[in-house]
């Protein structure tokens, strides 16, 4: 067990996929969980988690699920967030004091909206998150025990939360090897929109319009790897991400309508030939990446 | 020696980066070139490419370098692409009857201009070609006889080359483990404007916007794996990339014009909270882009 680490004796993860399997195996092999309880649509995939160790018991969430919240200490979301409001809605009645409840979700307002529509007396007790991790891979059989291994856990407080039980959550994403981060909900929503959602966005419509033309064939018997990288976020889940731009809309609007008015800048640059202003825009951005890149190698081995 | 691959007494590699190093060693792997002698700018990365054994001899761009066209039976232009002018003007008159001239240009249609404009009579022993190869780092130190192994490498021969001349040529990169594919000089350009110029141009375009926000810092913190692989392309060569965008300018304003009308589409999807119209066009992406993996990798296999 991890020195200082919280130990907790029930967790119920509602959606033992990637992420949801992967914090169960990590607080497992942190010694910080007793009992996993899984809960989910799918039965096949519950039984992969269960072969797997990831979880004790499974139950199907068309069950009666909620009797496992009883002796909950934690209970982690990590379904789609377009099934959050229902299954606020069965939590809200169902959690036991001193429980904790979170989530995984990749937006914070919507979630937090949600939360305040149904969690009612419960409310307190949500600490909503977002780890920053993930692979192309889904569900449980992709889930693994490092994959939050220096990668950024955001917390988004709520003012009516215990100060006691965030620190509790984030011990246990510290216990799985997160680097654990508190920002206010709005920024953690227009940070993400700018460097993930708008790149998916990207990635997915550049795809989208090669795909449409009538030369397609041609055009993807010369892509190679420089456009595998720029569009391997396009091989993401089409449902998660539909979800995601309507969770962050206004956000991503945002983001977008800056990138368009950044795009029609290099346009009149290309249209003129101005190979000066193109070279100074590209090297701002290698010199800003390469920057980054530098950053954050030094601080994944701190 | 490859079984039936064409072999050549001497090359001359003018610009002895990553392509034309590998150029280089991928001919020596397979046994079929005598001599390479390597003309370039910096006397430092000639030197590594000597004690690599890249090339035998080497000697500057501002020395009496066209002497060793005497006896040249291959010679590739592998520079940056702006300084083709000057490279064919000095090349017309000292190029030996039967020697075959290429170049390894991201662009076609500007560079035949250049061809046609300086070579005079030499201009039938001119082929162009590209190489879809390369990786992020540059100079003979990068080199690799491996580089072009199933990566696709494009002629687009002039109507004056001598077929036998394009087939030897043919024969050499597919001695380096490339497949050689003909493509005329303007469809070239189209096809790599859609899947490699443009890329290039969002994810320069995309770092350059957020390095460029007051909260830069803070977003650089958050950007995760999906946004370094977005961006690697934006680590590419600044003055490389500005001389690909002027000199495919056209193709490039046209699939920008393309994209740029794509994504106003996509904003109206957003703006109008239209989960259905964003599905569609998310799943039409992944799915192309899966089918697209899939025909690569059976055809790298094959």
């Amino acid at each position: 067990m991890t020195s200082g680490a919280p130990r907790i004796g029930k967790l119920v993860v509602v959606g033992v996929g990637l992420i949801g399997g992967s914090f169960a195996l990590a607080l497992r092999a942190a010694g910080c969980v007793g009992q996993v309880v899984g809960v989910g649509r799918g039965r096949a995939n519950l039984e992969v988690a269960r072969s797997r160790g990831i979880i004790d018991d499974g139950i199907a969430l068309d069950g009666d699920w909620t009797r496992e919240l009883g002796h909950a200490d934690v209970v982690l979301l990590a379904t789609p967030v377009a099934q959050f409001d229902s299954l606020f809605r069965a939590i809200a009645t169902r959690l036991p004091e001193g429980a904790i409840l979170t989530d995984a979700g990749s937006t914070k307002q919507n979630v937090i909206v949600a939360a305040r529509r149904h969690l009612g007396p419960a409310l307190p007790q949500f600490i909503p998150g977002h780890p920053i991790a993930g692979t192309e891979h889904t569900g449980a059989a992709a889930a693994f025990a490092t994959l939050f291994r220096d990668r950024n856990v955001v917390l988004t407080p709520l003012p009516e939360n215990d100060p006691d039980a965030v620190e509790t959550l984030s011990g246990l994403w510290s216990a799985c090897g997160g680097e654990v981060r508190v920002l206010a909900p709005a920024l953690h929503d227009r940070i993400f929109a700018a460097v993930s959602h708008l790149p998916h966005l990207l990635a997915f419509g550049l795809v989208d319009l090669l795909a449409a033309r009538a030369d397609a064939a041609e055009l993807f018997r010369y892509a190679a790897s420089g456009f595998r990288d720029f569009t391997r976020i396009a091989g993401s889940s089409p449902e998660m991400w539909r979800d995601i731009c309507i969770a962050n809309r206004d956000a991503i609007l945002s983001a977008l309508d800056g990138y368009l008015a950044d795009l029609e800048a290099l346009r009149g640059m290309l249209e003129a030939s101005d190979g000066d202003g193109l070279l100074a825009k590209f090297a701002a951005a290698r010199a800003a990446r390469a920057k980054w890149l530098l950053k954050a190698k030094s601080a994944s081995t701190e």
